[in-house]
């Protein structure tokens, strides 16, 4: 049996995804209102259909969960986890903060993520235990282990609950700056060494296990607000940190708080 | 006399700026704490040292106004107004949304005004009466005339007082979407037709006069939170829209939320 060369394919599918999202940005095109009220796009259904053929092609007895077009073979021992255009919101704005995510779960563990940034040409990969890298330069998350000193990140108070937004708020108040925006590229700067905390709510699977990839290759620590790891299964409310001590404190201060 | 070419200095000060900025962008720099508690770098004061050297050569009787290095001729009949890294936070935090503004005021109107973002290889320009473009090539407003249609913008809950919080907040869950962060980059999305409204508070000169010029170049309306224009002495609350209609529609909501 040959070996799986994970990382190739991950760079196919994020090439397949971009020849069909990037060419429909800052275009007109039809925005599509989901059960669950985000906002779609063609390219969106047409880029997760690219990696879908890529995978049929590459390693068809792997399984896949994706955004758009559902889940197949979810007991396999190797999971493809793909979305192929994480902030939507941003892509039908013009904001070039949306990326490709995609994950490997081997056994249910991350063996891959990868954030890829089409706008800004940056492919963000994270394989634990491997290192993490920015275009293949090495990246590693920053040293910060205060929360005084750390730099926190959220896309919006709109993801989280009362009182979820009452936990963040004063978590983030206890850190030396808070900044909004920035969906699955805040992870990123997180595993660059250029942002201390992301702490969100309400995340999906195929929103957060590529970004577990990332920070745990870059040192960093991301569970849910409980400190429990990020599985398939979980309810997604993600908290990353760039050192297991302020992982601690911010978990501390959102169980308090909320 | 000859004739004033706007663009090419405007340019040539973007120029200059980026050779100071880009090149400390995602490593380590001194942040500096300044009197208004903002973050601030080497690399913002040297860009900014480097465009005045520009004016000192090209058009030494102008006036300018500076973040960093203060004002000198306002009462000269050209001012230019600069700010070197507009989104000192999202430079510092390693996020490509930080960009130089400038703008050049003729006799308190503004002529010109420039958005150029470094990292995204953007250069934004408006020029009122003369069109808005992106690289060179037109942009224009969106059309939209209705709050519930509109897609509306601002950096952060933390810019505004609690009422002015509050004024947003109702204007905004009155609008189709709403999104958090971006700086400077936000009104260029509006000028690009993908973001229809952009309300703010506590914007300094510097960083609102380039803004009037693209904004309003692309058609759009920009005015301070009463509708009145926003000039050197303004207090920098900040409501731009795509269309006067939506213009109008936000600040009646503004008004009577407050």
């Amino acid at each position: 049996m040959p070996t799986l060369d994970a990382l190739a394919i991950a760079n196919e599918l994020a090439d397949a995804a971009q020849r069909h999202s990037l060419p429909h940005f800052r275009t007109a095109i039809d925005v599509i209102t989901k059960a669950d009220d985000s906002p779609v796009t063609m390219a969106d259904r047409a880029a997760e259909a690219a990696m879908r053929e890529v995978l049929a092609r590459r390693v068809p007895g792997h399984g896949i969960l994706g955004e758009e077009h559902g889940r197949e073979r979810l007991d396999a021992d190797h999971v493809w986890v793909l979305d192929p255009i994480d902030g939507t919101k941003s892509f039908i704005t013009g904001s070039p903060l949306w990326g490709t995510l995609i994950a490997l779960v081997h056994q249910g563990r991350v063996a891959l993520g990868m954030v890829d940034m089409p706008v800004l040409g940056e492919r963000w990969v994270g394989r634990p235990g491997l290192g993490a890298s920015r275009n293949g330069e090495a990246v590693r998350a920053s040293g910060c282990t205060a929360l005084a000193q750390a730099r926190i990140f959220t896309t919006s108070p709109d993801m989280f609950s009362a009182g979820q937004w009452q936990a963040f708020d004063t978590l983030s108040r206890r850190c030396a700056l808070r900044r909004f925006g920035g969906d699955c590229y805040s992870y990123a700067q997180l595993a660059g060494g250029t942002a201390d905390l992301v702490v969100e709510a309400g995340l999906q699977p195929y929103d957060y296990m590529a970004l577990v990839g990332l920070v745990e290759a870059a040192g960093g620590v991301i569970t849910d607000w409980e400190g429990k790891p990020l599985t398939l299964a979980s309810a997604g409310h993600v908290a990353a940190a760039a050192t297991a001590a302020l992982h601690r404190q911010a978990l501390e201060v959102l169980a308090t708080a909320a």
